[in-house]
C-alpha cells in the first residue's frame, strides 16, 4: 500500500485496526489526507445506527466540520484502504458501501448507477487465519467478500469489485523481491541485480502462501521453494487445496530445512563457486522465536545466488 | 418466535439487542435455557479475538463453566434465533457460524459434513431500515445474507438455509390475524372467528410489507389492503419493486385513508347491517404518534367485519 501515496494525494479513507494506528500508518507512508470511519460517525452519528464512539475515540477522531468542510459532502474519498481487521464490522461494512455507492467518493451522495465510487483496497484476503482458539477465526478477507455481496444486494445486482493485496497476488512477492534485493545489497553488499537462486516460502494457509509461491514459481527465473507448516490454519491429515513443495511440523523445522537443503546442494557442487552462506541477522532470529507462537508468520528464507 | 417456545425445551442461543434485554424477552416467552454470545466469550474469550466484553457485560454474563459445565463442548445449541440487531457483527457472525459449523449445535466441535446444525432463526429479514440518516441502513436481513454466505465461502461450498419470519413470510401475517382476532375479541367482543373484512396494511417496504400483504390478499377470503408510505425505505419517484394498491405521504395519511374508505363504503350500502367503526384505542393512538416520526412502524387498521 505504501506504493499507493504517489498515486492518490487527495483524501483516502483508512478502515481497521486498533485506535488511530493505521492513520498514523498511512501518514508515514506518505498519504497527505486520511481519514476514518470515526471522523465520519463524529461528524453524522446516523451514519451507523448502533455504533457509540468512545470518549476516547471521539477526541481522537478528526473533526472535519470544524476543520473547514461545510458538509461531509464535500469530502471526497479518492480511494478506500483496509489496513487492518476492522474492530466494529457494520460500522465500518456500512461506511466502505457508503462510499462505494456514492457520486464519484463524495460522502453522503449516492450514484444513480452505482458504477462510479472510489478503488477499495484490502491488504490481504485470507478469509480465515488462525488464533489462540482451537478452530480458524474468521479474517479481513471475509469481510472483502461480505463487502462485495452486500454491495450486490442493495443495489439490486450492480458488481463491485475491490483488490486486495498479500498473498496469493503475485505484487506481494514482487514487492518482497524488492525488499529482499535491497536487504542483500544494504546488509550483505550483494549485487541488487541478482535475485537469490532459491526463494524457500514458509506459510501456513495452502490457499495464500502455497498458492502464490507457486504462481511465483512458474512465471520466475529463480526457484519459489512452498514449505507449508502445520501449526496454523493448515490441519493435519486434510489435502492442502495447494499442494506445498514440502510439508514440516513449524517454521523452525522450514528453516532448518532449507538450511540443511542449500548445505547439501553446496557439498554435492551444485552452487556457484563464489556462493556463501549468509549469516542470520536479528530479525531473522526474531522470526525463528515467533516461530514457537501460536499465529505464524510467513517468512523467506533464501539460499545462495550464482 | 414466541410461539417456538414450545418446540425448543433445552439451550437457545439468542443473539442481538442492547445488553441483557433479549436474553428477558427469550425467557419471557417461555424459553427455558438461554445463553448468549457474551457468555460464550466469558467462558472462552478467544472465540472472538477482537471483542473485549465491558465490565458490565462481563458481570451480566452467564458464568457457564461455574453453573456445572465442565467445558463448552457440553454445552448443546438446540437453535439459534437473532431476536434483534446484533450490536457486533463479526462476533455474533463468528458465534453463528462455529455453532453451524458444529456437531449437532454441540460448542466448540466441528462437524465432518457441516449438515448437522441447530436451526437458525432470524426475527425479520429486511436487508436495510430507514433511520435518521438521510439513506437507507443495513439492517438484520443483510446478517443473515452474511451468515450464509460466509458459511459457504468457509466449509467449500456447502449451503446453510436460515430461517426468517417476519414480513414478507406468511406465517408473519396468519400470526398478526391470530393477534388481530384476540384483540377483536377482547377489546370489542366481536366473534373471535370471523375475520376482519378488510385488513389495511401500511408499509414503507415494497419487498417486505407490500410484497407479504399482496400475498396474503391472494391466499385469504378477506380483502389484505397494500398502502406503501413515502418516509420510509420507498424513495418517491422510483417505481416499487412490488405495486402497493395505493402510495400516500405518511402512515397518519394511510390510516386516514383507510377510515375514509371504509366510511364511503358505509354510506353506499357496502357494509354488513351489523357493522360499526371500532373506536381508536390507546395503542393505536401510539402508532399514529409514532407516524410523525423517522422509523415507520408497519401498523394495520382494520375495517369492519361481515
Amino acid at each position: 500500500m505504501r506504493e499507493l501515496a504517489d498515486r492518490y494525494h487527495g483524501t483516502v479513507l483508512v478502515v481497521g485496526g486498533e485506535g488511530e494506528k493505521c492513520r498514523q500508518v498511512a501518514l508515514s507512508y506518505g498519504f497527505r489526507d486520511v481519514i476514518t470511519p470515526g471522523d465520519i460517525i463524529k461528524a453524522n452519528q446516523h451514519v451507523a445506527p448502533f455504533r457509540k464512539l468512545t470518549d476516547e475515540e471521539y477526541r481522537n477522531s478528526r473533526d472535519l466540520l470544524a476543520e473547514g468542510y461545510r458538509s461531509l459532502q464535500d469530502v471526497v474519498v479518492e480511494a478506500v484502504f483496509v489496513f487492518a481487521d476492522s474492530r466494529d464490522w457494520a460500522s465500518d461494512l456500512q461506511i466502505i458501501l457508503d462510499v462505494a455507492m456514492s457520486k464519484g467518493g463524495r460522502l453522503e451522495t449516492r450514484s444513480e448507477t452505482f458504477d462510479e465510487g472510489p478503488p477499495i483496497y484490502f491488504s490481504h484476503s485470507d478469509v480465515v487465519w488462525s488464533a489462540a482458539h482451537e478452530h480458524v477465526r474468521l479474517g479481513m478477507g471475509a469481510l472483502r467478500r461480505i463487502v462485495e455481496v452486500v454491495f450486490e444486494e442493495v443495489t439490486g445486482g450492480k458488481k463491485l469489485e475491490t483488490h486486495a493485496f498479500g498473498k496469493p497476488q503475485i505484487g506481494t512477492f514482487e514487492f518482497a523481491t524488492r525488499l529482499l534485493q535491497q536487504w542483500r545489497a544494504a546488509q550483505h553488499g550483494l549485487p541488487d541485480s541478482r535475485p537469490p537462486r532459491t526463494v524457500y516460502f514458509v506459510g501456513d494457509t495452502p490457499e495464500s502462501d502455497v498458492r502464490g509461491t507457486n504462481a511465483m514459481d512458474a512465471r520466475s527465473e529463480n526457484t519459489w521453494y512452498s514449505i507449508l507448516v502445520k501449526t496454523g490454519v493448515y490441519q493435519e491429515g486434510t489435502v492442502p487445496a495447494y499442494r506445498p513443495r514440502k510439508i514440516v511440523p513449524t517454521v523452525l523445522d522450514a528453516v532448518k530445512f532449507g538450511i540443511e537443503r542449500e548445505v547439501a546442494r553446496r557439498r554435492a557442487g551444485g552452487s556457484a563457486p563464489n556462493a556463501k552462506l549468509l549469516p542470520l541477522d536479528g530479525m531473522s532470529k526474531d522470526v525463528l522465536n515467533d516461530g514457537a507462537q501460536n499465529r505464524v508468520p510467513s517468512v523467506q528464507v533464501h539460499g545462495d545466488h550464482d
